[in-house]
């Protein structure tokens, strides 16, 4: 039996679909972090929706766990299997086909396996775009996007990856496929399938397909970089921005020291403004349509109106695109700084929106008061009430001392805080096998149980991406 | 037993939480278009969340099957229990809480049982606006709007009710309570359960409050009746509007056919443009912040535009607030006066939107083709890709006979084009009891497979709303 399933497999997919060579699995049996190493009995990469259906299918029948993986960047280790190697590992990387057909109405199909900075230039070819974007997006996949309903800095105007999912196409644990592609405004036939399969982490469903909305190409743009007192002043700045809701395409806050260490460890990088300021926001407007007002000219008016009621310290305006660049250069070192500086832990967390500068504020006090020598430090994406909380050890730490004497305690409690602002402890990063510990202590039982039971549903033999996102005892890894 | 539950539950509940008075209960046993009649054990109505906990505990203790109900007010009769007389009927309408601490965040929350038109009228003192409407907004309850996942003009710029749902609280079939209220615009602790929640007609949870997004209340707004040659020139003016898309608030389109009913039938109506078209288009552009643009001027600037290209034979734009409401008196007296003109088949269905021209044009002109002597009339959503779609019988056809002769190869045929067009059978009104049959045959095996086994998964006894929504195998009744 066991032998017959590799060959099935390997008949079915073929030489380019069906791999047990080690220097070619290897590498993608490691998590993005390089925390999980897994093992797999091989690797699977169908080349379309029909080969994936039947590979489900054929495991499905014999009981074989399948681990989906697309470009293998997530932050949470939900496509690195188990080290026990009884899996298989499934590469969604060949499902790449984009069809640009719908465009004019704007939409377009994508493989999972479509990596998303092709999505962004085939797009940009057609005068459109995809307004979603990270740091890893040489190498993250469509499908992964779905799989882990990702954000990043343009959730603000565009919504997580679930709001810009128009149509899915989905294998069920069965192998049967839901092909509910088409993009409908409304559709009231019973639950919302695809909502839930989004973010789901490959336990529900493999994502084989979806149709995403697309907006139109940035005609032009201002972007500032804005000093202010507190993270309170900057929540003021954005609610001051609500008339430009509709062109505002990113507001990012930034704490002094994070600057400081950017500016510290980040060649050729220099401080956008002449004097200190405890917080820092990148603000940028967009125009992507002809009749809409000119960007520059609106954050101008805005930031001198911010100034002179004093919410805003000081603001310069990028004067071009290389300033731009420059601007985004120090938000996006942020997390690679940090990681240099030395032992810290990081929480991605999110709360209401206008609660989020009494969430820093308090949070931060209370683990560096308990926790004497730690540095608190939370960045990000304030307009969505989610920042990227640190907390950097003392000086004198030995990493992976502090992390056993004292991670689990300092997460416990920044989680504690997260809970009494009824807020979430996985704001865009998601669940995987890293979170599970976290999701067990800090959900509530109704959310557990609901979580369990939607998984044995969909997958009663648990052989998609068993280990991920359900903590154990809905597991029977 | 079966004595000892009514008394815990009129013990629990208290006098005005429990009843079996016919009197009382009885006008709530009939689906609001008049066509199912069922029977109640009695009616539940608690007062707070705590008492419908405890309430669904018992229930679910005993395998007592509860009917969720709010204003009663659908349109597939999910709110209406069989004829059994086992089931007990759940009002949800003491639930009648409004909390507007967070307005000026955007949100309010409401109890399930709250009257939309009260939200209304209690968020326009406050200078915000829910924005949702439809006709029965004097009985329609939030609850039931959630549960439907409801829809109405203003889908097109602010979504159905999933997308204006921003947390929620619902008790679970086994009574414990789902509280995530806290409006997180980020959140990935795994499955979507929110926006499962929202369109399960309480087959899946009791939902007992929401926290629902606001929008400011509009200062002005132009409105104008548009005659263009074809459904294709009502889309492509709708194109013509895509600059305006942040304050177009409304796009609905009329048949010529339609229009002259309602001007036969209804008092007082008159023809807002002295020449004939084959169709008519209703645009409303809106301001809600002061530095928009001003909504007459722009409306004026691109009908003229669209004059002069072609894509428009003639408009008149509203000059007061009583012309404006004669032209939405016609729009909203159509389903009314179809229902005065004679038997019909109703069909509430959705395509993408771009395909809905050639959906009309093509399932118009098949229907009438094979059904001689039918009239089709397609009227509604064209921005949301969701028509009405009537079929209206011969003029010397018997109602009933009629019905049951064509009845269901007409709505069939119907179906069967919306399934050719990628489509859904039920854009906005769900299924209810009313169109379990159109789903078992329209839906594919793998989202009936999915539905059911989500169904038994989160109410494994079948209690929440037995016979609605799931069908036939996935319900024991």
């Amino acid at each position: 039996m066991t032998q017959s399933i590799d060959t099935m497999l390997a008949r079915l997919l073929g030489p380019r679909g069906f791999t047990t060579d080690a220097d070619t699995v290897t590498p993608w049996l490691t998590d993005w972090r390089g925390r999980y190493h897994g093992a797999a009995r091989a690797m699977l990469s169908p080349a379309d929706t029909s080969e994936l259906a039947e590979t489900v299918r054929l495991c499905a029948a014999h009981q074989i766990a399948l681990v989906p993986q697309g470009g293998n960047t997530g932050m949470a280790a939900g496509a690195t299997p188990d080290s026990k190697g009884d899996a298989m590992l499934l590469s969604l990387r060949r499902l790449d086909t984009i069809d640009t057909s719908r465009i004019a109405d704007g939409f377009v199909e994508c493989g999972a396996g479509v990596i998303l900075e092709r999505l962004h230039t085939v797009l940009a070819d057609q005068g459109a775009r995809f307004p979603l974007s990270l740091g890893a997006k040489g190498s993250a996949t469509i499908g992964g996007l779905v799989a882990t309903n990702a954000g990043g800095t343009q959730v603000l105007r565009h919504g997580n990856m679930r709001a810009l999912v128009a149509g899915i196409e989905a294998v069920m644990a069965d192998g049967t496929v839901l092909d509910e592609r088409a993009p409908l405004k409304k559709d009231n036939r019973g639950y919302a399938l695809r909502d839930l399969i989004v973010g789901s982490e490959g336990t529900l469903a493999i994502v084989s397909r979806v149709v995403l909305r697309t907006s139109p190409a940035i005609i032009d743009r201002a972007t500032a970089w804005v000093g202010v007192a507190s993270a309170d002043a900057a929540y003021r700045l954005l609610r001051a921005l609500d008339g430009q809701r509709e062109q505002l395409e990113q507001f990012e806050i930034i704490p002094d020291l994070a600057l400081e260490s950017v500016l510290g460890h980040v060649a050729g990088t220099r401080a956008p403004l002449a004097g200190r300021h405890a917080w820092h926001v990148i603000v940028e407007l967009v125009r992507e349509r002809p009749d809409q007002r000119e960007p520059r000219e609106q954050l101008e008016n805005a930031l001198a109106k911010s100034i002179e009621a004093g919410l805003v310290e000081n603001a310069a305006i990028a004067s071009s695109g290389r300033e731009e660049a420059e601007f985004w250069r120090i938000r996006e070192s942020i997390s690679e700084t940090e990681r240099a500086h030395g032992p810290a832990l990081q929480h991605d967390v999110s709360v209401p929106v206008a609660d989020m500068p009494r969430f820093i504020a308090e949070t931060s006090a209370r683990v560096e008061d308990q926790f004497p020598g730690t540095t608190a430090l939370a960045f990000g994406h304030l307009g969505d009430g989610n920042v990227h909380f640190h907390v950097r050890a003392p000086e004198d730490a030995v990493a992976e001392r502090w992390h056993d004497e004292c991670g689990e305690a300092i997460s416990d409690m920044v989680y504690d805080m997260v809970d009494s602002f009824a807020g979430s402890i996985s704001a865009e990063h998601g669940i995987g096998r890293a979170k599970l510990r976290d999701l067990s202590r800090h959900a509530s039982p109704a959310r557990l149980a609901s979580l369990t039971a939607i998984k044995r549903a969909l997958d009663p033999h648990n052989i998609l991406n068993p280990g991920a996102l359900i903590p154990a005892e809905g597991s029977n890894t």
